[in-house]
């Protein structure tokens, strides 16, 4: 197929507490050039703009390309923010941020459209595009790391509700009185399934049962003592699929999603996590919402964002 | 305003167990007639779509118009259906009703086009067109009666989800191991927030009490009590309000709506019901989700299903 002349191209960068991750692809989404650097944010708001910057005019270089050949940047932030604005509100990661006009600032560097978003919204959209949700009329995607992030993409596009937050399905409450989260209420899924919510659930059983653990208590560990047949490890993760489930029920019967997607650290733990997701959502959630519902481990890992960044980009030029 | 010379209005008519409902309106939603008779289920499904058909001639002869200067009927059924293809499931409170194409069965009858939804849905687009939503970007409305009906309305159009079954809200697990629930789940919002939940309350707070209460349990009565200072009643409506806000919570969290409209019979207990609500998802809820959410009583009464029904004809005459 022959491609446009020009503007062919288009960046997508997924900037996290860790790591700048960015891509260059065409219109459908194949990858010319990928670039991952240490986010450093410790330096500064100025300082980890003007790396951005340079990464991705570093990302055209590395594919060949020309920065004139780029039609536009998508940017992916771990930050509450208003996609509708550019503005990136208050990064938990990133000392010195509050309330930044970014998308404003890199369209002035860059010289090019720019769009921001949420990171897991673009995990979301970017699983949609190229990974394991391709062709949903419905996905909602979960991302079960450091915390539970969270992205719903209706019929191609993210949802961002009325005021820009849609899609923190890591913050529904699912034990009234429970565990404290780090959003300030109690019992949030978040609390139980992200990767400090099963190693505490791990220390409790252990507790429970008053024996200890040779090996450090993380979700690697967990899955490795389950798959060796240790009960207490599989029990913990048993008990996160469990609760996973309820939320994913609940979902289900609330939004019909045609695709749930599973990534993050946590959903590298196969069956041990998914059968209990699975069962637990067919026993909750309407016959109607499960039947035609594929819950499916994430394809893309580490460059879920960026692509999907890349993706939210062509959606905003096609208006 | 000149009115188009033909085709001008739309029938809209709610099908509940108890009664039908039906309106004929104008483009605009201006009611020029409205009829309200008994189903009379009973008498089993041909006479229903007999009696079904004849109100909504009579709703047109009513008004004095004629049948051809309407556009359409929407339909609005309480019952499981699929609104892509006109299809009724399994109505709970209609025998004799089991897969009815009854879409095509009223267009063929009528000679118009017909459009076909869940009641609830159609509540709630009735409240975004012409109620207590107009002008929301993201609308969901909870029917707080027998059961706890839900609807979604993104962008003036029901969310009906990849298999038609989306906006099932009352059925979201709010209590893990929970109150048995019609559905077969536990715990769901509906076995907590509908009239029976109400009344369940009231009883176990009695029962904890040791005291008795002159007058029938309804939520009615508990309305009346708490009126008149009852300690007791207040705290059941409170202990309600409480549940049900953290259901709307995790909505706001999830879909980030402007406007949460509460409609039914519980809905009538004004600020002993709607005070906690908004105070428990105050408390629980992203600041961004709660700062422009309004949570509403709905305007309509018992013709927000008809009205929308007809609003939803329009819309599917529009494509």
């Amino acid at each position: 197929m022959a491609q446009k002349p020009s503007k062919k191209f288009i960046l997508g960068a997924d900037v996290g507490g860790t790591n700048i991750k960015t891509v260059l692809v065409d219109g459908r989404g194949e990858i010319l050039a990928a670039v991952k650097r240490p986010t450093l944010g410790r330096r500064g708001r100025d300082a980890l703009i003007e790396r951005l910057v340079l990464t991705l005019k570093d990302t055209v270089k590395k594919s060949g390309a020309a920065m004139r050949d780029v039609a536009g940047a998508g940017i992916g932030f771990a930050s509450p923010l208003d996609p509708g604005k550019g503005m990136v509100f208050n990064p938990p990661n990133l000392p010195g941020w509050s309330n930044v006009p970014l998308r404003d600032i890199l369209m002035q560097k860059l010289k090019m459209p720019v769009s921001l978003d949420n990171d897991a919204n673009l995990v979301a959209l970017g699983e949609h595009w190229k990974g394991a949700g391709r062709g949903a009329r419905c996905l909602v995607c979960l991302t079960l790391g450091t915390g539970v992030g969270g992205g719903i993409v209706l019929e191609g596009r993210i949802w961002h509700g009325a005021g820009g937050i849609a899609g923190e399905i890591g913050h529904m409450t699912l034990v009234r009185n429970g565990r404290r989260c780090a959003c300030g209420n109690k019992g949030c899924l978040e609390a139980y399934a992200s990767a400090q919510g099963l190693v505490l659930r791990m220390q409790e059983l252990l507790k429970k049962r008053k024996v200890g653990k040779g090996g450090k208590i993380t979700p690697e560990n967990i899955g490795k003592w389950a798959r060796s047949g240790d009960k207490l490890a599989n029990q913990a993760i048993k008990d996160t699929g469990v609760i996973l489930g309820v939320a994913i029920a609940s979902i289900a019967n609330i939004l019909n999603p045609d695709v749930v997607v599973l990534g993050g650290g946590v959903s590298n733990l196969g069956g041990y996590l998914f059968d209990p997701v699975r069962e637990e959502v067919k026993k909750r959630a309407f016959p109607k919402a499960v039947e035609e519902l594929k819950i499916v481990k994430a394809e893309l890992g580490d460059s879920a964002g960026a692509l999907g960044a890349a993706r939210s980009l062509m959606l905003s030029l096609d208006g």
